[in-house]
């Protein structure tokens, strides 16, 4: 059990590392960090170096069992920033509890396969188990996992073997399917024997995982966070998740700000999922996201769904992350709220 | 007085004139139109050619004096589709009244300049009072203005002119700001004196103006949408605005809606204008809509306000435009809401 | 056996038709259309409406059983334009001959299928024959074909049928090489019992195809041009083709122009196919175009290509077309010349 | 007088330094470097952040004197690259000088300003002194220059200062142009009392500028590349440039490359500038860089103008770089050719 608190800064550009600065004001030493949660202003997408930047900067000035997650895309009104979650101090409770770990490499053929949700499935339920919560007090699994570039590409062709997809961006969607089957293993919302039929029938999804693709890594990072939200917690934060159905389910995200507000608590950081309805429909209107061959249907979802969260909560520093493929429903998206109660 | 129904329809692309079918079915005529207001899918900005498509398909299919408004630009959850604005039947009372017209021609070198205000302020000045009614009963003027393109641009200069800015994707704000100065005369929200200063000072705006630039026409096309909000009004259907703040003013879209749901009323079409604040902020926290080369701002704001707006009226026929100088306060936009009373 | 001229025009918009008062005062009627052949000014992809408009405003004024074959994209110094392939006057023997046609609707499952190749391989055969020449004298098929838009991938989905992808960018690529190979039987470059196995391999090519895809239309437009090189030929125009091996072989090119220039022939235009390497590299040196997701790589490809042929030649009124999947070699694309000799 | 040698090595990534390993194999010691001048493979627009990841991971492995210029953009058959420049081994003559420095730190509101020009004039007038060669004997000079983000706009008006533009992508324009100047000025192509009046005309130009903005800076970077190409020089390298006077112009490509094999020589390098003809036109024909909302000029001029070059050299790790304001003749640009004799 690690208690942690969770903080979040604005960044002035990826390379910006000033908000230690702000964490240190805040009374933490960077020796505490688990986890840098951030969001850059890049494409989100395969060539997006936001995120590397990111990545290579932050890397040098964590410990080194933290763990980075940058998610690239701050479409419309996002703000960049980063969330650090942190150690409590002398590992009080705060009422969040957390953990961070990688799984192993994978090889570019492994990508968007069930040896990958394996690998995925394995390190989740080892974490949690390690963090001493069950399953269903997991709020939020939050992975970075690798992507397919041209150059992995042809490592695998070289090698006689088949890639999942032969198309770069698309290898985003079967990386972040692959992990979030991984993580409904691993938190029992499928049956481990049904990885390997999921990633044929794309079907199954969690409604606490939240994936995002990228080149500057090869293996999965990996991020959990519990709250035991039946009001046994001691402690000022809770965690509390509850999926989107489509994208413009703005009916679940007041839910869940009324029910807040009934306990007198007050946002501290949404994380939602995005993504283009794949059916090209949305309550049976008709979207352009999958058509629109000059924008990539992960950047428009951001940006819209980005906008819906923004305006209800108030805030535009919140974690929104496109391509939503096994992470909540088809055409929603998982979303969590951590708020801080009196 | 031309008391008027309003009605909207899906398209399945910017050619489709189907929507002509189902305004048949609901018992309207093709020469009841007094104007196709359309979003279009294509990328709303100088080289969108599925605004000029949907204009040369339904120009042969409407009254002469009927006027198009397409605006591009659906990205995010946004549906392309088409409100008509039609005489009632019989002239009948509807609780709405509209007028449409059109400016002058302008040259090229006027498109930006006070020229195109006045006209612009004389023309709409001229529609309301033909509408017979008072300023403050306009809820909504809705402009189609040109834009420069590389040819009109060589134009000014083979004349020896210059132009209002050298940069086609600008001269749209320019365009969109000497119209949005006109209206804001022609309703009394600035004086007439105003006008000069204010293409100068760039800051004075209007709370019911909607401009939309294209490159499909050389005049302005203007529609002009009253509603008697006092509650004297006859028939079914009222207008009511109130402008955005910014561009997460969740608040003042939740207001309307709670104000026509206390009347009992249906929200039937929303009328909304989006920007990315010029400063780079939205209360204070950084956004990434005017450092980023690969994605007009004016895309980002559709998309973010676009998602707000479908998300909190459950649907995403929605009429939102990008670039909302003048049109609304700095950073916000206009918006009007049509809706039907029991 | 059909003589043909050709002549070419620039367009000030996708809906400028003005060309035909040009190709009257160059003594050609538009009933001697037999073909239209576009460059149009949008992105070349799914959504580009200027392929549309063009074909929506050309398509009333030429005879009815002419084609038009509009190719979006014209990145970088390419110039929008139209290429007239028109009956000679009398017939008279002109050196060139072609004919054009049209395959049977294609439905939406059928698209990138044996059974449209199939389609295409008879329909180009039948067109040969027609022509009365061999197929070696063939110098060019060019064909604009199908893809698949969301609705047109939820039509098959709601059939329970299976789409070929449901990419709909990737819609565009197996559209083409499906209409390539097609024409490849029908040139003879396969067996026609090959066609299946080449939609599998996704290897055989034909060195005459030039194919585009476009949402606007169901069936195949072909158009087939054929030059008698070996010098027998009467009259005063000529085509001549080979295939550049990659997106940077200047040295086919150049080989080309030397023998037109020694037969004190001058070139009057260029139909050419690009594509980018799908292996990521060009002669060993790696490439980006395949992992830049704010810009398909057909719209790389036809910038960089057709700066090539535009400097060699010197002018941007050239046909080049992205996508060349069967077009020749992979990662080149077919090349075809037509010139004017004394 | 600093003699240099001058290697090219690909990068798999903008965080690629393994070429330094291959600098060594070839017997250079990163102690030698002057300068790292690369293409990195993003938009080479506002927000690439590939060039600044290059600089982050590249400044802490070669000399603290020592410069990197990066410019963005691989459109097209681009490879992503770096070019060393590096001291000769006992500082032996071969044919090319060379010397790097910097200028003072502009502030925001100095950007494109008399006062940028002036001190890039001073700072290249002094390089070139301490060179001990000729303007004339310049071969090339280029630049790495800072641009206007929203946050550098923000301070510039809450100082009550003007910008040089409130456009963020503009501003790169801006900075580029007086950075031209003043090397144009330093170069002697300009007198140094014309500098101010060049910035409002526009008009003046440098032969041998190639200037490239960042935001990764706030000062410039400067690399001053010298060769005697009378043919008095010792040594196998030397140094050619003529400016291509617009983007198709494959002229003067193949009028230095015919140059250089009667020399005998080898291509090394090819450094050149591409633009968008800002009148609209190439020759007379239209073309559509400035008018495409989706991809920005210099994207486009990037792409056309590598496909050129690198067709006629053959090699595809050439160093064009977006946006020729200044460096070049109005719609042409800067080309120099560094090659090895026998």
């Amino acid at each position: 059990m690690v208690a942690v608190d969770i903080l979040k800064f604005p960044v002035s550009s990826p390379a910006d590392t000033s908000p230690l600065e702000k964490l240190s004001v805040a009374g933490y030493d960077a020796s505490q960090i688990l986890a840098v949660i951030g969001k850059t202003e890049g494409n989100g997408c395969v060539n997006d170096f936001s995120r590397t930047l990111a990545a290579v900067v932050w890397e040098s000035k964590i410990p080194k069992n933290a763990v980075t997650i940058f998610s690239g895309g701050t479409e419309g009104v996002l703000c960049p920033h980063v969330t650090f979650i942190v150690r409590s101090h002398d590992d009080a409770p705060t009422g969040l509890s957390a953990v961070v770990g990688h799984t192993k490499a994978l090889a570019p053929d492994q990508l968007g396969t069930p040896e990958h949700a394996g690998e995925v499935a394995q390190t989740v339920t080892s974490l949690v188990k390690g963090l001493g919560v069950s399953p269903e007090q997991v709020q939020l699994v939050l992975i970075k996992c690798p992507l397919l570039t041209s150059e992995r590409l042809e490592t695998i062709r070289a090698q006689g073997k088949q890639p999942i997809t032969n198309d770069t961006y698309e290898s985003m969607a079967k990386s972040r399917y692959a992990s979030a089957v991984g993580i409904a293993a691993a938190l029992e919302e499928i049956a481990q024997t049904q990885v390997e039929e999921a990633l044929k029938t794309e079907q199954p999804w969690s409604a606490r995982a939240s994936c995002s693709s990228g080149a500057e890594l090869d293996d999965c990072h990996v991020f959990v966070l519990a709250s035991d939200i039946k009001g046994l917690a001691q402690g000022h934060l809770r965690a509390v998740s509850k999926p989107m159905k489509d994208a413009i389910d703005a009916g679940v995200i007041i839910e869940l700000l009324e029910q807040i507000k009934k306990e007198g608590g007050q946002v501290v950081q949404v994380f939602a999922k995005a993504e283009a309805d794949p059916r090209g429909k949305i309550r049976g209107w008709r979207h352009t996201m999958n058509t629109d061959s000059d924008l990539h249907s992960t950047r428009h979802a951001r940006a819209a769904v980005g906008g819906l969260i923004a305006g209800l909560v108030g805030n535009t520093q919140v974690y929104v992350s496109g391509g939503a493929e096994g992470q909540g429903p088809s055409g929603g998206g998982s979303l969590c709220i951590v708020y801080r109660v009196p």
